[in-house]
């Protein structure tokens, strides 16, 4: 099994530790000592190696991937020449592991993900490997935890695949968009509805055909770089080919309307850190009962703050689910309930005198 | 008129910038571009020469003394070989300034107070010089704003003295304990009441009388250091006596029971910034409703909050009424109204691993 990690992603909703120059992949977001995109490659230790592990990712961050991912090889640095969403990156990678073995499967893994029980997560792979062995386009379905307007659904086919191995895996019935909180709530309560993390396993080929049929535009160009790859009009093509792919999502413009597509349930702690408060899920609290992400941290009468000190100490007195985001240049602190307006402080940044420190 | 600026203090209230190594005279606390010492010699300007202007302070903080106060003569810088209250530390600068001029006046100042409205404070050391050259061991009088119960009181008589000058002079009837909240509310709707800030203006000669009288010990110890100054002996006599000096402060030793004691009232926008919530009174809200005392903030939908930048951009989202004050190694984030508990975080720091921080 391959993986292909995307990471050319450049969210600002965890500002100030993810910039435009590194962003949220590229950062120690939950003090763990490892970057999320180390994490995600150190998360599949044991069953997919180093060599078959490929990223993807924008140029200015290949030299961040290079020096984050040192066992990975040189080549299995993929660069997009520009960011143009989920469908052509992974065609490109595709493009590529096609040339070393288009039967194999490939798992695609978003970079700035947590998934805390890397046991179970692997043995979910597993599952997906198998079902993706047998032609399905194989989601991860992640079993929700609350009724979430954030994510969009995955509802299952009522009977388990003929699929081996320890974990059920079902056909797809069918995508759903972010749903309101009522429908949220009816999922929940009518359960077999899953939260799409955007991480899916397929045969190579079996994608291709897929870009082929759905998505012929974007299969033409992507022949044309297939073509070249290894020569030395390499780059020349993809520069030129590049920019008239269409910038479309792999939901949107594959998955939806895929043939075949199965979902193996999956309950192993993920997260996306779509935001600061997402923290609180992924990390236990202290006995004072702060969410000490990293760094040193003293606290008097205060309770249910997210706390990523850097070099400084940081003291709390007297205040209450707070978050404090230090970094070198830029300190955040936002109640918990409000942290989602951070971008209104990546805007005002943009649009003052602070281009520094986006 | 002399001046004496007393700067051996080390507060802890106004951690993280008020450190064992630089005590918060030594600091720029408001944002002014001043440390506390320059802006209380800068006050000066005009009324009291350099070359008049006398700071007493501890050995570890003469070498910053001469840094910020850079057009004071070096000789001027007075050393107490320990922390031993303010009746000792003013004790030895009378002993230095009777051998310049024991009839001359002299201003004792605290290093480390806010006085906004300076040609207000100047005039009131002019109507408080000349009271004192008439024999009047003579205080500043704080004009109460709110009947807080931190200060002791002065009351005065209630007919003026018959001193020249543009000012009321008063005898003062009492010093007064830092009275319970009763009692503080009686002496503003009394009237008459002043808080002593411990400023006060004297002849040398009638202090140093004054010590006689009421502190013959410390008295005896002075005349010898006194005999020794200036002498190849004087820095092991000050080193020999100086232990054997009663720690006391000047109210308590002195004041309270001197004879003749006069007070000016004082309207000057004075603040001893006895902790960090103390800086609403003294600064000015920004558009968005808060204090920005220094450095790039960027607010949303926050109001109330006291801000101390540092080299680091703060954004802060949905928080009302904070303290936040950053530092090159520590960060404080405080509720307003608990932001005296910061003596407990110092308490903290000592400790546990922190003393590098004190």
């Amino acid at each position: 099994m391959y993986a292909t990690v995307l990471a050319g992603g450049v969210g600002t909703r965890l500002w100030p530790r993810s910039r435009q120059s590194a962003p949220k992949q590229f950062s120690d977001i939950t003090g763990s000592g490892r970057t999320m995109i180390q994490a995600t490659v150190d998360r599949l230790e044991g069953l997919i190696a180093p060599n078959d592990t490929f990223v993807i990712t924008g140029s200015r961050y290949v030299s961040l991937c290079a020096a984050q991912l040192d066992r990975l090889p040189a080549a299995n640095i993929l660069v997009e020449p520009s960011g143009r969403n989920t469908a052509p990156a992974i065609a490109l990678a595709c493009a590529h592991l096609q040339r070393r073995d288009p039967a194999e499967v490939v798992a695609i893994l978003p970079a700035d993900h947590i998934i805390q029980d890397r046991a179970a997560f692997q043995k979910v792979l597993r599952q997906a490997e198998r079902s993706a062995q047998m032609g399905y386009l194989t989601v991860l379905g992640i079993e929700p935890e609350r009724p979430h307007t954030g994510y969009g659904y995955i509802k299952r086919a009522h009977k388990p695949l003929p699929v081996a191995g320890d974990l059920p895996t079902f056909v797809v019935e069918r995508f759903l968009e972010k749903p309101d909180q009522a429908t949220a709530e009816r999922f929940i309560t009518d359960g077999g509805y899953y939260w799409n993390g955007g991480i899916f396993v397929s045969r190579v080929d079996r994608l291709l055909a897929e870009y082929e049929r759905q998505m012929p535009t974007l299969f033409a160009c992507l022949t044309r770089i297939a073509a070249a790859l290894g020569s030395p009009a390499q780059d020349t093509v993809l520069a030129e080919v590049w920019p008239t792919m269409p910038d479309i999502s792999i939901d949107y413009g594959l998955m939806e309307s895929a043939d075949t597509v199965a979902v193996v349930p999956m309950q192993a702690g993920w997260n996306d850190l779509g935001s600061w408060d997402a923290l609180e899920a992924v990390m236990v609290k202290d006995e004072a009962g702060n969410y000490p992400v990293e760094g040193d941290i003293l606290t008097i009468n205060s309770q249910g703050n997210i706390v990523a000190a850097s070099e400084r100490l940081v003291a709390l007195i007297d205040v209450d689910d707070l978050i404090v985001i230090d970094s070198e240049d830029a300190l955040l602190i936002g109640k918990k309930e409000s942290i989602q307006q951070v971008k209104q402080i990546v805007t005002q940044l943009q649009a003052g005198q602070h281009s520094d420190l986006l």
